[in-house]
């Protein structure tokens, strides 16, 4: 059979790992796909660097418009990072009766309905395993590997930067920041860092990942973000003393009041899989009502993993080039007819169970005081530890409370911290004990 | 669209399952897929409890036959069990150019080669994901998630009742036949146990999944076998203290002289998320060259699990009904033409690291010349602890190698037993640090 021309988009780290894994495995992949894949067309912005990273055949440009609309050109693999030129080039290169693979989560999570819609109209395909979880192949798990089951919830480490400074915190008791240095000095993280810390990188996956659980089109305007640069270190130790371990999670549940859509740091018990995800390595704990729990593990980033997700996706659309639309995996892993808006829960209305630290003057009654703060709002209390006084007559009370809607939650916190013997503001963190 | 027609083989457990998946699901499914599953035929001998189990319209018969060959069925689900009646049963639906789903891993491992290679010939598709692991969409991401990378090893918890035994024996420090009863009494282990414990079972899932890795036939005979019945739990404990935990892997490993396949209990380091899946879980490790390491847990087996798994591959294959054969997911995993027969390693010929444990006199120079015994055959020593007094005089000497070829520790373990200082049989585990 005639080998499958690709054109790629951007010649950064994932553009430069996909050729090199066209390279090296393309024995491979034709032994797998019955044909080869060819690299026919890159845009670049330094032909130089383009002309060592790709083979002596093919066509270089630094125009990316010119690859979208190349007549040769099956597949466009857009890797050109970005979202206003991302999304033209996108759009144009679907126009052209493109199959389009991309690695851009930030593209799908704020305008992937737009995208699928008018690769609907034009009957094709985009495909974008690379853009969650790197290298694992969770939207294939998600989209195919699951479709027998309904969904309830999806829970992962999706963001190899802030487990990598998670685990350091926790190993070496370090400070945020501290850590921070070194994941940069290490190339883990950003010279700005934002992205990663503050969980937009997160919550753009766990958006994507959200929808293709449920049916919903893809909405990250709607998906509440927490970040990780606010963590104490004392946290992570008290928490570790109870049981438990602090990871930045992405969480989306079906709830019968609506889609919980959520990023933040959250306590873990440590006897979980998850828990026990450390380094710059990502997991993807799914639960489905006939499956029970799944999880997915592997690298979630870097240019040969991500590269093999996108590769991946390129021998997909290779396997199904000239099929119906009707015998395709639907984009957004329901027919389009079928993806319905669901209700997207505002963080007030959550269920989850809450680890609290208040700094309090070391007084007798105080401790009643808060108790009953937290009674007044039906919030019950798993266990309370007193770490002993801090700094003269300050003592840190940390509390676990059991299941709650989290708006209680933060009426007895307004409570406490309204207390004349409480110092500043009470520290909270979300547990989920992945039950259900 | 039309309705998709199965015919399902057997009302078993797993086929009650997929009865009952398709029937609480029919809308989520139908949503996925754009069209109904239809249970149009079952074949049983029990027509009651047929009857309460399909839906009302579905036609019933005891003879299986009917279903292969009835003209309105369009799949053929064989969840029949055995290998010789089911065979035959796979092998006509193939003639009359049903596609089938099946569950049945002693029938792929054994037959596998003949079954492809008609389903070739006939131009139908053979899906078999709940052979595998159950619920885990393993067969998929190996065949589909993992296509651009060049497979260098797997190792699998594949078997749950042996995986259930030896946590059990980890946690309580019971004996192996203390466990089994109970978990006879729980119902995850068959009144007769063999195939489960002895490890038929996890070498019939990893001969599958080793030519799927591979893209060689599926060959069954040459795969090594040691179950567990054979453990001791002093061993379990002793590689606790040493940071090690016994589970049962599935292991293939493509080397350059040949390819590893073997079924054994084995060390692993405790930090490994392998060594931390316990109970009746299954888990599958992936190490492939571009994406590096992977890994994918749920429930191994179960009605529902393993129907989530027979109806996925129902989905994928009315996905691709009429299209045609260049363009599917080749069977296993490489094109027919590329699947090439490779040497299996004799196990004298793999490279490990190993547990010993020897019971010798408490005599001087007895170590030393224990270690002598090693170095002869080149086998060098990790650690070595010497666990006390037993019975009156008798030590036991733990021993962990360094990597080392099998048959030069076996030369060596042939010298200690030799030893007048030392009674009975050296206990030998093999380790895998899954470093690579």
């Amino acid at each position: 059979m005639k080998p499958v021309n690709i054109g790629i988009l951007g010649l950064g780290t994932v553009g430069r790992g996909t050729a090199e894994v066209l390279r090296a495995n393309a024995a491979e992949i034709s032994r797998r796909l019955g044909r080869a894949v060819n690299v026919f067309m890159v845009s670049t912005r330094d032909e130089a660097k383009a002309r060592a990273a790709c083979p002596p055949e093919t066509l270089i440009t630094t125009d990316p418009f010119e690859v979208v609309r190349h007549p040769e050109v099956d597949i466009v693999v857009e890797v050109f990072g970005g979202t206003e030129a991302a999304k033209e080039l996108v759009l144009e290169a679907i126009r052209h009766g493109k199959h389009v693979v991309t690695a851009n989560k930030k593209l799908l999570a704020e305008y992937g309905s737009e995208v699928f819609a008018l690769a609907e109209e034009k009957n094709v395909m985009v495909q974008f395993e690379a853009a969650v979880a790197g290298g694992i192949p969770i939207i294939k798990a998600l989209r195919e590997g699951l479709s027998a089951n309904r969904i309830r919830s999806i829970a992962g480490i999706i963001n190899g930067t802030s487990n990598f400074i998670l685990s350091e915190m926790r190993e070496k008791g370090s400070a945020f920041a501290d850590v921070l240095k070194e994941a940069q000095a290490l190339g883990y993280a950003e010279a700005d860092p934002t992205f990663d810390i503050e969980g937009h990188d997160a919550g753009h996956k766990i958006t994507i990942m959200s929808a293709l659980a449920f049916g919903t089109p893809v909405n990250f305007q709607a998906c509440y973000l927490e970040g990780i640069s606010g963590l104490d270190s004392r946290d992570i130790k008290y928490a570790e003393e109870l049981g438990y371990r602090i990871k930045l999670l992405g969480i989306t549940r079906k709830t019968d009041k609506g889609i919980e859509l959520r990023v933040h740091p959250t306590l873990l018990p440590e006897s979980r899989l998850l828990a026990n995800v450390n380094g710059v390595m990502n997991a993807v704990r799914v639960n489905a009502d006939m499956v029970g729990e799944t999880l997915y593990y592997g690298a979630g980033a870097g240019a040969l993993p991500t590269a093999s997700a996108v590769v991946a996706d390129i021998i997909d659309i290779a396997r199904l080039l000239g099929a119906d639309t009707g015998n395709r995996v639907p984009h957004l892993a329901f027919q389009p007819s079928q993806v319905q808006a669901q209700t997207i829960l505002p963080m007030d209305e959550i269920v989850s169970s809450y680890y609290l630290r208040v700094q309090a003057q070391d007084k007798p009654g105080v401790l009643g005081r808060i108790a009953n703060l937290l009674a007044d709002q039906n919030v019950s209390i798993e266990a309370l530890i007193q770490k002993g006084v801090v700094n003269g007559d300050t003592a840190e009370i940390v509390i676990l409370t059991h299941s709650t809607v989290e708006k209680h939650v933060k009426a007895a916190i307004a409570g406490i911290e309204g207390m004349d013997t409480v110092n500043g503001k009470v520290t909270m963190i979300r547990m989920e004990s992945l039950n259900d």
